[in-house]
């Protein structure tokens, strides 16, 4: 699937007198309003979020998965898939491998592929949550945690080829979701299955590359329904501190019990120079994995506000943590939704941005809550769609991503392409 | 506290520039985009939300409460407040009494002096979930639904009591909200209990005047905290269906477990004819009677998508509900946060006009999930404060309420008026 | 997998002698107390709790499945598998059968099998959640709700298939669980979807035969996580409703938002003679679907308070529900697992028959709140295993299942005779 | 109100038949079962669990409060009462002081008077969450996290004099419960205010006498509705550890978002040395402040098992932490009340104890999953009260404590002394 210049300017220059329109209107407002506009849409075109490899595919639930066609069948066509999008929005150069989802066979190939398609390798996931075919040993009762010692040492050896590979392709972090815990009361002793952990981190971690991250993902439950071994902020952050100051918390946005105040926890890992990474998704009841933004908008823009503030501080020194979309589910073209996502993404850094961040402190100062709310609410509720879509068109993406993405009739393509029945590695 | 209309003028006048600029733009996009945006302005103006009576002092928790100055002390002063915010927004044109806390002693006074404040008596409310000062009878294990005849006979009477003084003001609705249940397992039988509400409600029903509504309302916990009679909008649906056409249930947004999914019971109860009321606040974890829409702005707008597109709809004989605020809280001036309210209230009834209904249910009928999201997302995306700012204007209203408010010191003055010190009836 | 008299004697004969000396001591424990504790025996007893069929393989979650050995690979070998539980406990003499998992191609036959085990047929389960691997439509968008007729007609056709199947076995009831709803707002008109399914539950419900029910099973979310059709009881009570008085609804442990007070939702539905089933498990986060009693036992038991005193009183009339497990996981033996949920329930139910009913309602009248938790409390701080021991030795079951369970080393043959890889059908 | 030691002794001779017969059966039964009888009766008496003093009266919501009469109106009169309670079940010989509601005017007489009463002053309380009366600075906006620094001043003030109080008392550790937090987004700057509360914490900590230890409490939401400075275990942790090793996190059980892993909590901190002390209530919702034990017993036991296991760990060196019961309601007489919390606790102390930890390890090694449900099940099952009763016997306690405190007619004896109306300080 290939998208040529000359279609993204034909689709353009049908959308342009609008958007100019409407991009003439908000830099006027904005530039009356303080702001640098020529800024926010350098800061906006800079924004990349990586495409892990198994969002490509239909997602599913333990009842069943219902999967469109023209899914991609290996790396190359996930690879070909992530370049169409990141051809329409220009804001998706990057992949996250998840192995052994995508294992490179041969990575020199894998890597030109991919600088041609404009994309660089993020970082890179390890599984030991799934038992794979001719797997020896099964990860049922865990894998860095679990009480037999050979099966944390296959565990251990996995990170440690997972890193290899991504050396491979120039990825720089690890990411480490862990689905150990238990299902029951009294299945497991927390603190041992805490402390086997950390040693099994402690091993991979004495492997990681001088100039890698390592990424500690939480999450309260699924697939254990009883307890989780890195179970919250605290536990993961817990863990980073033991290993060392490579290593990092990972937040993501679904992975959080309910009610819990995301922004508060993205704060407190700024502040302590300890947020690595950042999945994006949004989710109503647990880690639906449902399209960015597609619940929680405001939400979605509180969080984007602490990481504007926080990472932008030169009094802080926390790294630009690795963004990655972390969604996948039943009922929308994965590409679509994809490209819904980054929009939802690049819409509430863009909403962020506009926060007045001085006066804000002042309100803050002086306790005044209506003007502190005021700020935030004057930055939300302004439409920065064009400021968006001027981000995109100077970088030569489209100005209607999804539009084009059905103008061009890819899915179809694909279809024609790789067929109806293929089902995508992954979830 | 007067507020002369040639100090609005003088305070539009120096904010029409501006304001012009941005309604043109958006009135020019919304036309190329098929609205009619005389009619949008239109039904902005036209809704009118109520104000409670115990909004306009500080609310307080169980932990303490810190009163700011200038509260209304009696009936009088708090028409006065809910005057002063009609006449900067020219949308809270109606106030809600709470009964036993506003007795209105002279109603014909009370009724001159609405009028002069161009206010209207929307629901009025009962309250049997507090003793008052020389009360014989306990509420302390229930009122409708207590165990003893004696005391659902009494809670009875202050109802009927309510309606009668309701019938003074021109009221055509009785709000019941009852704080029946209990703290620990086994307290009650809960068929019973349920029982002797429908008991106690039919015989307050039958004191209904042919013209009223009974609205019921229902919250799942607190003051109770392990039960409470009247939990959900099941319970208030069936209580409101053995009552009869004139019964209706009434929702607030605060009174729902984690993550349920509101508008959709909304869109239920309007299928059935029986959505009267709706009470508008926010919420992060339970009934925290926030600033509308001050953490949840899409669901407010998911909420207003279902209102707008269910009373509209001419197949459906849903009657308009009563709307009114129930927020109430510890950190903001009441009668800014109430603006703040009002507007977000507005803001998200104007992004639901926004939406496109006839393409909605296209999109739907062919389970085009990514459109469908589209077209409640370009809504919802759109700046729509100019539209809320013209219908204000054209009522003779504020450009801007809050800052207008602060311009006046209106606050100062009503301290100087009434005091450092007082407190206001209510929670 | 035979297990025969004999072996249960003998197996009993070694453990009588305790349980003789701890049945004595709580028989007359109990007499001192006023129970009589034959009739406690012969109630708990005659409680028979229906296994599913899909509950005999390992569970799994959308992350993975661990298939353990010997898993049933054919209906034959479900029946086999409840056999071997009802032969160890006597309380597991009924199988529900999830359509088209478990088609029963010679009906006759496995009538006689079942017969053979002592087993009888409960309510059939459709399923219109998954696509079969032939199946012309698809339920990817919903089935009874669909917005395509053609689909509406396949699934009411699959559930009247169903009942079909349900006659030829002996069954009396049909069990609806839809999974129908959406991902995302605006996916789905709720007052349509709901009209719809309404409609094709009123064309299922017009081919039930006069002597059946239909039960409808309501659930807030999973597979679908932004609303799902039928949400709550309330819906479920609303359906059932307006279709007659053969429907009822179903409640599941698990189908609740968090922190739901599900024994009341239990006790309205008595009292409202709706209640038609009752789905066994347990949870902590969402649907878990957990064993039974393994998280929240005192629930439990609150939910048996509540059924012993409705389904008992003469005053009621609501009909004895269907009563089946529904758990499914993924860390035990599947079989050691349903014994242990079966002995859950037991003795939730032991507990339950210990109430003081007329105490109780003594303390209600006089809201003496620390008696009424007093009089539950020591109803369930008895120790009441003897007793359900009791009932299962007078049943010719045996003192200790799960023990028995492994003395037989009923896995392992199990494993020899299907061997290690089968893959039960089913979730 | 004094109890002699002739009334205990009186109503125990009435008991004690039945308590022998229960308890021999007991103690018959576990020895066989390889306990030792005598270690569990003396563990079980030793626990000793402090009553706040604000939890002598009833507790109120924000919706309104029903007093009983009788209540303590001072701290004479709180020592009273708690004497009362530990007269009756000799396990609440401790008492735990909140300042300024019980500021001891003359040290040495409340000294002599507790000690008359056998109780002892464990950690005391600050309170930086309400304005008293005269109070020239307000703590609307927050105490030690307030961006004004003559607040923080005054706060850091107040909590040094509260550790004054203690010194006379013979306290060993400071409480820090802190409300400040926000209602709305924007309000706060989440790090600055984190980081101002660890400066004043600091400046405290300063002033913490060398054989005192100050406990960190955590909670995450209530009173403020939007964000808490220390919000969960991760932010106490993390304050606790940058003090220094008289810092220590403080667990209270109803401080935690929905379906929260508290077990899990609390094996963590002991893992890190730093559960410095225990809050007791129960709850369904939120902080609801119930009975302890009266909604999740199963909860209680699980957390208590990790405490046992724990603390009695030679290889963790986690202190002993401080015990309390923190419950506060409207609907049961504060002193049964007590009473029943009290024994809920011992209850699940007992059955922790019963938990064989050997054969428990053993079955978490081999995972096998099954077996460790039952080990803590079986634990659980047993009815304990005779080992509770018998602990209380040796103690001179009453056996029935609740039903002594009745019919001595305690409470209407305190309403002739103090009179009904009286309300309590606190809550």
């Amino acid at each position: 699937m290939n998208i040529l210049p000359g279609q993204i300017n034909g689709h353009n220059d049908l959308l342009e007198k609008k958007h100019r329109r409407d991009y003439q209107y908000l830099e006027n407002k904005l530039t009356d309003d303080g702001h640098d506009t020529e800024e926010l849409v350098r800061k906006i075109k800079a924004l990349q979020v990586a495409i892990p490899s198994w969002a490509l595919g239909t997602g599913g639930t333990r009842f069943g998965r219902f999967p469109g066609g023209g899914e991609p069948r290996n790396l190359e066509e996930k690879i070909g898939d992530i370049g169409t999008l990141h051809k329409l929005n220009r804001s998706s150069g990057a992949i996250s491998l998840h192995i052994p989802w995508d294992i490179p066979d041969d990575p020199k190939a894998i890597l030109d592929l991919a600088k041609d398609n404009d994309l660089v390798f993020d970082a890179v996931n390890s599984n030991t949550f799934q038992d794979q075919p001719r797997q020896a040993h099964s990860y049922k009762f865990g894998s860095l945690a679990h009480t037999e010692e050979a099966i944390r040492d296959r565990s251990i050896a996995h990170n440690l080829e997972v890193i290899k590979y991504g050396e491979l392709l120039g990825s720089k972090s690890l990411t480490v979701w862990l689905a150990d815990g238990t299902c029951f009361p009294g299945q497991q002793n927390f603190r041992k299955a805490f402390m086997r952990t950390l040693e099994s981190l402690q091993e991979i971690y004495a492997g990681l590359p001088h100039d890698w991250k390592m990424l500690i993902e939480y999450k309260p439950y699924e697939p254990n329904f009883y307890s989780t071994v890195i179970q919250d902020w605290g536990s993961s952050h817990l863990l980073a501190g033991k290993l060392g100051n490579r290593a990092f918390s990972l937040v993501d946005l679904g992975h959080h019990l309910p009610n819990t105040n995301i922004e508060q926890i993205v704060a407190l890992l700024i502040m302590e120079g300890k947020l690595g990474g950042f999945h994006f998704n949004d989710s109503k009841y647990g880690d639906d994995d449902l399209t960015v933004g597609s619940i929680k908008p405001y939400q979605l823009f509180l969080v984007f506000n602490e990481l504007v503030e926080g990472i932008e501080n030169p009094a802080l020194s926390n790294p630009t943590p690795a963004w990655m979309i972390d969604a996948s589910h039943n009922v929308k073209d994965p590409l679509e939704d994809l490209l819904q996502s980054v929009e939802a993404i690049k819409i509430a850094y863009a909403r962020a941005l506009l926060v007045k961040q001085h006066e804000l402190e002042e309100a803050r100062e002086q306790n005044d809550v209506v003007k502190a709310q005021e700020l935030l609410q004057n930055a939300f509720r302004t439409d920065v769609r064009p400021l968006v879509a001027e981000a995109r068109l100077r970088s030569t993406g489209a100005l209607d991503p999804v539009g084009m993405f059905r103008e061009l009739a890819i899915r179809q393509q694909l279809i024609t392409e790789r067929g109806h029945k293929t089902i995508s590695t992954g979830l």
